[in-house]
């Protein structure tokens, strides 16, 4: 199978995952709006600043034209950071409805719209209307790009309404080291995305004031209790919370001294201020804005997130994270499932 | 409160438990069959061997006499391995039988006998009559000795089908560094803290074999799903594997150097054979055994468990971990939840 497939947004996921549509015999378009970053790719096949010292494919074209891009694909595939992801949809409808084109729609990112609090399929549903557009198809699961890029075995979940947009999608992308499950859980699987971040900060921040394994896995444990009380009462299934998009990540993210996530919430267990962490890290936290979206989402539910809450107060009510970690770890001894 | 307890086996985490009873105002009497260990621990208040470096209660007396050690106790806690538990059962029986005295049963071992593959709490209940005893509690969940010992936050489960029971051993361990929920799910807990023992084999061969992060993340949880599914054929609860111990105890077991079991994996994974694994280790590898009672259950119960199949296939049908592993993780891509 060769499809014309493309690929929105070239950041570290974005790339890897277009060099391994092209590895797998796709016509590959991989669009990026810095020019800079479009003429490295075409002509050094390299993304230094994104991912280091790789080669990507030869045959992977990059474009800043988003209209030659899109001409004719079979697929689109999203990867831009979440607070882009409706201006990018806006301008893929515009070119779509020039067209009689109707895409499978894809995308591989992690997060809620802010304010909205909106998961990123349904922001894409939104924005490109349906006939435009085949189904949206959501790719997640524990997967560091880096080791993508290595062709090391990594497993993930395609999630989709449409279970025949989801066995397209995971016949497009599977190999012998890239592996697809399919699920039709896209809440579960969107939710469990972007939350675990919430968890991958408290897990930093342990980490940061000193505590050890025993305390983080007994976190990542009531964290994902919590995510999942949430994800179910916005309609999730909660065996999603215990596959590769739930658990999964959560391990990979809040276990990984690489995850930009974890190092925030470790730099602030140390004692940075918040600002000095952001202006250090010097790209999107995709945790903080998690954080505030789930507090006020389980505040509209009337669920019960005591990890979330804590992590809130430290993030947006200067609460002091040396006193609000340790009270959060002590809580009163209760049944464990309620 | 102050309780009399009785302690019986004065490995790492038996003797950490032991103090920190004292710690918390009881009256602990530490068993061990080693006259050496127990003059060690009475004169110098330490236990080399097993915790380095670390300064046991004054107050802890430890016995080499059974008798004089369950004299009077409200509770027995037992921390021998697996393979003896039924011995010592049978010698606290002779002494319980010939009092009238009914202790609390606790236990914090975690496997399945051998042959019989019954949990170890069905051992217990087996050989202590109904009449000399109350209930029987399960202690479990993520916890290193080492990190308690340094009073570092951790979370455990208390599981026992007698609801006071398990508030009574609740109140008895609970300080503010050791925080105990409850549990009814006594089936969940003791299969949760046995089987995980298999994916931290399996996790660590992955990384003997060169995997990585995200194939070790996958690995765990493929082998959540498939020990919760033995787990509630054989009348487990599901929400306990997400539990401290389930999803917690595997996290700290299945990502730490520290963990036997994954160590056993690292070390077959580079390649070392089982025998000198067995050998250079000197300890028990709790999954080794645990592997073939859940491979045999699973065979009993019809369930598919197929990283216990490789694993097993590994340790007893001699067949190649550079094979069976790459095979495993590259089965056919299909829905994720079935």
């Amino acid at each position: 199978m060769a499809e014309k497939i493309a690929v929105l947004g070239a950041g570290s996921w974005g790339s890897v995952l277009a060099n391994l549509l092209d590895e797998n015999g796709n016509d590959v378009r991989l669009w990026s709006n810095n020019p800079d970053q479009v003429a490295e790719l075409n002509e050094k096949h390299t993304n230094e600043h994104y991912v280091h010292d790789f080669k990507y494919s030869e045959s992977l074209k990059a474009y800043t034209d988003l209209t030659a891009a899109l001409d004719g694909v079979a697929a689109i595939l999203f990867v831009v950071p979440t607070g882009a992801i409706r201006i990018v949809a806006q301008q893929v409808k515009a070119v779509l409805q020039s067209t009689d084109n109707q895409p499978i729609i894809i995308h591989a990112s992690k997060g809620l719209e802010l304010n909205t609090h909106k998961r990123l399929s349904e922001v894409l549903s939104e924005e490109i209307p349906a006939d435009s557009r085949q189904a949206v198809v959501v790719l997640s699961g524990p997967s560091h790009a880096e080791e993508v890029a290595k062709r090391d075995i990594t497993l993930i979940t395609a999630a989709s309404a449409d279970n025949a947009a989801a066995k397209f999608v995971q016949q497009l992308f599977m190999n012998d080291y890239f592996r697809i499950y399919t699920n039709n859980d896209v809440i579960g699987v969107e939710l469990g995305a972007a939350l675990k971040n919430i968890i991958a900060l408290g897990a930093g921040a342990l980490h940061g004031l000193g505590y050890g394994d025993d305390a983080k896995a007994a976190l990542m444990t009531r964290g994902l209790a919590e995510i999942s009380r949430l994800g179910v009462a916005l309609g999730a299934q909660p065996l999603t919370f215990i596959g590769l998009s739930g658990v999964g990540d959560l391990i990979v993210t809040a276990t990984s001294v690489h995850s930009r996530n974890w190092r925030a919430g470790n730099e602030l267990g140390q004692g940075q201020s918040l600002k000095s962490v952001i202006d250090t890290m010097g790209m999107v936290i995709e945790g903080i804005p998690s954080t505030k979206a789930a507090y006020e989402l389980a505040q509209q539910q009337g669920i019960e997130m005591p990890i979330t809450e804590a992590i809130y107060d430290v993030l947006y009510n200067e609460a002091d994270i040396k006193k609000v970690i340790p009270q959060l770890m002590q809580r009163e001894g209760k049944p464990e499932i309620q």
